[in-house]
This record gives C-alpha cells, sequence and structure tokens, in this order.
C-alpha cells in the first residue's frame, strides 16, 4: 500500500462524516484502494446484504456494524430508516461507513442518502465500485460492447413496481445493437422475455444468467432470449442474479469460464472443436 | 495491502500471459486491489492515452512500457498492430499487463484483443475497472440511477462511424427515464442534440460535461439539451469528455463541487440559498 500512499491526495474522513462506498460485486480483489481506505479508517459501518463476506472480513474487529438487508421486494430496513441511523450516527461525531454491494449510485440508492444526509448537514464522500454488470460480464468472459456487435449497454431494472407493473421502456430495450443488463428481474422473466421479443429483439437474441458473479462459486448459464425463463427455471435460479442480453454473450467463448477472470487458452482451443469451429477456423 | 493477501483465492499471473486490466477514470485510488496487483507483477506493459500519469507513475520503474495511443478517430497504433505487439511479447515468456483507461470491455476494445490473443494460443485475466461514466458522474456529485427519476442507464459512444455518419438508436435514447453518458461525442454534439430532441427527448433535460474526472483538475458544466453545443462551445471542451443527460445530473446540485468525491454540507446549504431553496424547503 506504500506503493500508493505519496502518490494521491486524499481527502481526510473526518468524525461526523458519511463515506458511501461500493464494494462491488463481491470478489475482495474487486475493492478500490479508495473503498479499502474508507474500510480501514471507519468508526462504525452500515452494510447491505450484498456486501460478500469475505469483504466484510476486512473490517476491523472492533467497529459497530449495522445490517439494514436490502432484498428485492423485502427490505430489512426501510430506506427512510436506513437513512435516520446514517444520520443518527453521524451525529454522534462518528466515521461512518456506509458500505454497499456493486456501485451506490447505480441501482444503490446512493443518491437518496447522499440527499438526505446533505439536507441534515452532513457532508459526504462517494465513492464508485464495480457494478455488477461490468465486473459479472467480465469475469464470466463477456464484453458489454464489442465492435461490430454492440455498440452501446444498459443497465435497468426488472423488478415490479409497487403497482405490480414492470412498465419499461421496451422499444428503447429490443434494439439489437445495444446489450442489455438486468439487474434483478428473476421473478419477471416471462413479462421480459415476452416484451422484448414482442416489441422485436430477436428471439435467438444470445442471453446469460450470472449467479454469485466474480466469486469463486460463480454460476454462468448460456441460452437465447425465447426460452429464457426455462433457462432460469431449470437451473433453478434464484435472486441476486444479472441477466445479459445480446450478441456480446457468445462472442468470447459460449463455454462456462472455470476459473473466474481467467480465459484460458488450453479451454478455448478445446471448445473449438465444438461448437466455435466454424466460427473460428 | 496484508489486509487482504491471505482472505482471497488469487489466480497466479504467469509468464505468457496477458492481463487485460482497467485503472478506472484517473485517480489512482480508483484502481482495484486486483489491477494494484497485476501492475506490481507485470514485466512489460502496453497502455493507452487515457491511463492517467498517476497511474503509470505506480510500474515498476524498470519494465518495459509500450504506449499504443488510442485518440479518438487517431488511434497511435492500430488495433491490428496493437494486438500483434500483445501475442509477440507473451509469446516471448513474459507477462504481459495490458493497461488500460476506465474499463476494458466497455469501449475499451478488451473483447477483441482477448479473442485474438485467444485464437493464439495466449491465456489472459480480465480485470474490470471503474468505468468513466460511473467515476466520473460520482465525482461530479450525479448518481447515475435515483428512484422517481431515472431507472436505468445507457452508456453509448457519440463518435462518427467510418462513413462519417453517426447511427444511433435515437428512439431508444430519447426515453426520458434513462440517464444517457455519451463516451466521445465532443465532435458531434450538434447531431446528437438535435437527434434526441427530435425523437422527443425534452430540450430542458438538464446535461453535463465532465473533463478529467475524477482527478484533482476535474471540470464539470451544466446545461440543459437544447444548448449542449454552445455550453462545450463557451468552456472549449476538448475529448476526452464526458456527456451526461438526464434528470439525475442536478439531482443532489446543481453546483460543482469543489473536492471530487466529496459532498460538503457546507457547499450544499450555501446553494440553498440560491436556486435549491424551493426544492428544499
Amino acid at each position: 500500500m506504500n506503493l500508493v500512499s505519496n502518490k494521491i491526495s486524499q481527502t481526510p474522513f473526518n468524525g461526523g462524516e458519511v463515506a458511501l462506498v461500493g464494494s462491488g460485486p463481491g470478489d475482495p480483489e474487486l475493492l478500490t484502494l479508495r473503498a479499502l481506505r474508507f474500510i480501514e479508517q471507519a468508526e462504525v459501518t452500515v452494510y447491505d446484504r450484498l456486501v460478500s463476506d469475505e469483504i466484510m472480513a476486512l473490517l476491523p474487529e472492533h467497529i459497530e456494524k449495522f445490517y439494514v438487508g436490502k432484498e428485492q421486494a423485502k427490505h430489512c430496513v426501510p430506506q427512510d430508516k436506513i437513512n435516520e441511523l446514517l444520520l443518527d450516527l453521524a451525529r454522534q461525531g462518528k466515521r461512518v461507513l456506509r458500505l454497499k454491494g456493486g456501485d451506490p449510485f447505480i441501482f444503490g440508492r446512493g443518491g437518496e442518502e447522499a440527499q438526505f444526509l446533505l439536507e441534515n448537514g452532513i457532508s459526504c464522500h462517494t465513492c464508485p465500485g464495480i457494478t455488477a454488470a461490468s465486473g459479472c460480464t467480465t469475469y464470466a468472459g463477456i464484453p458489454l460492447t464489442h465492435r461490430g456487435v454492440a455498440q452501446g449497454c444498459t443497465f435497468i431494472t426488472g423488478h415490479m413496481q409497487n403497482n405490480g407493473q414492470l412498465n419499461l421502456p421496451w422499444q428503447s430495450l429490443a434494439c439489437d445493437s445495444q446489450t442489455i443488463v438486468f439487474y434483478m428481474g428473476i421473478n419477471t422473466l416471462p413479462v421480459i422475455t415476452e416484451q422484448l421479443i414482442k416489441h422485436g429483439r430477436r428471439s435467438d437474441t444470445p442471453v446469460a444468467l450470472i449467479r454469485k458473479g466474480t466469486r469463486e462459486d460463480q454460476e454462468v448459464y448460456r441460452g437465447i432470449l425465447k426460452t429464457l425463463p426455462q433457462l432460469a427455471q431449470k437451473h433453478k435460479i434464484t435472486p441476486p442474479t444479472l441477466i445479459i442480453i445480446g450478441d456480446v454473450v457468445n462472442e468470447l467463448t459460449s463455454e462456462a469460464v472455470s476459473i473466474p477472470g481467467f480465459l484460458s487458452a488450453q479451454e478455448y482451443a478445446a471448445h473449438l472443436g465444438t461448437d466455435k469451429q466454424v466460427k473460428y477456423a
């Protein structure tokens, strides 16, 4: 760490401030140096379910830890209570670490928490994390963009609104040149599949489901859009699982990557013997 | 660093392998622990223009460094030459670090490089980086998603195709509930503005231009979609600059953040005296 410490200006983490920190998708190696600094300096932490156990193990043992859940449609602690807890801890003059899975500002409600704290006179440090859409696909050998295949990517949530509807800009999402990543959406897969095809997305568009992405026991299942709900059923997929839709899915490999984050030339050559033969002949 | 070393399984970086590593948007504190490990273990590096000087300073002094540019529409070294260089270095049995700004698999051509290397029998480690769209907005106080404001985000490039056209799925991008981030696009701002409005995006949609994002001298300029080209002209904006379009832009603050990555309650209160008064009264 001394490699870095002299080279960067660090804004001090003072008592009475909150650091909104993304811890990435799971692999503790994907923590940023900035996140690690806040973890090391924290006096108390408020954390979510999606923060991996390995990362929780990095927190100083003696500090207070508040678990506030955050499961799809079942927040252990409602958002306004989380806001109040952060405010209360900051007002006690502590250095408060608000640790989240992924990135705080991509489906993490970091903006809401920052807003509430600022309105109440509390300063916030912001620290992005590797968002699941990026980390999980990278460890699975799926590029989010690829020249000639996907010229952009869209991240969206596929969970029901409070009215029981899934109101999404389907026409936008049906565009073939975009990779779509759904955060949360396992329970609405039939709607997602139906609407995307109805709005013009090819029914044979490659898809992938990634569970426990970037972790040692990462699971990646590939299929096509038309039978996406069946793919999830077959593998008994439960949340949190990331859903990737787009031609990039099979661009590098259509097989499982046995070591997440490592594309083995041996494995690749073995796959060449099968369905890759035509493409790379 | 010993805090972490015992807790995670690390795939060894062997000679003859290439590590495709994202270095994030600029602030060296946004390096991941994984990126830092590859940097420390590399024997040779091939790097882009967008890797910050502070990060280059972390590389061991004695190792060979190949600069391969990558400027919009002016690749110092064409992609196929970069591929050949990586292959050649790997075949020499070296641990090759391919270091990129941002993330290798979001507009970084990491997929193309991995594909070429795998086809030629070279194994690749993949390491995501904080992509510019995430890091730069976070340091500017702009959440990419926000409940009731933006239910998703799209990353896309706004640079001309080889045919001199900017063929983008405008209808998709015009959807008000999405935050749009353009990587590269300063030279095509008039087209972007015209097409988005033509396809239904509100002309008063808030926009921001972020230059040198996450760096100490970060510049953030806010305006509205209708006059986005003029905003860039007024501030003499040049690439690389990130373009953010969406209602999230002014959600936390409509002012400059004087310390990137830090939302000061004092500054926030001062802004309350002006245009924020109505909103937060």
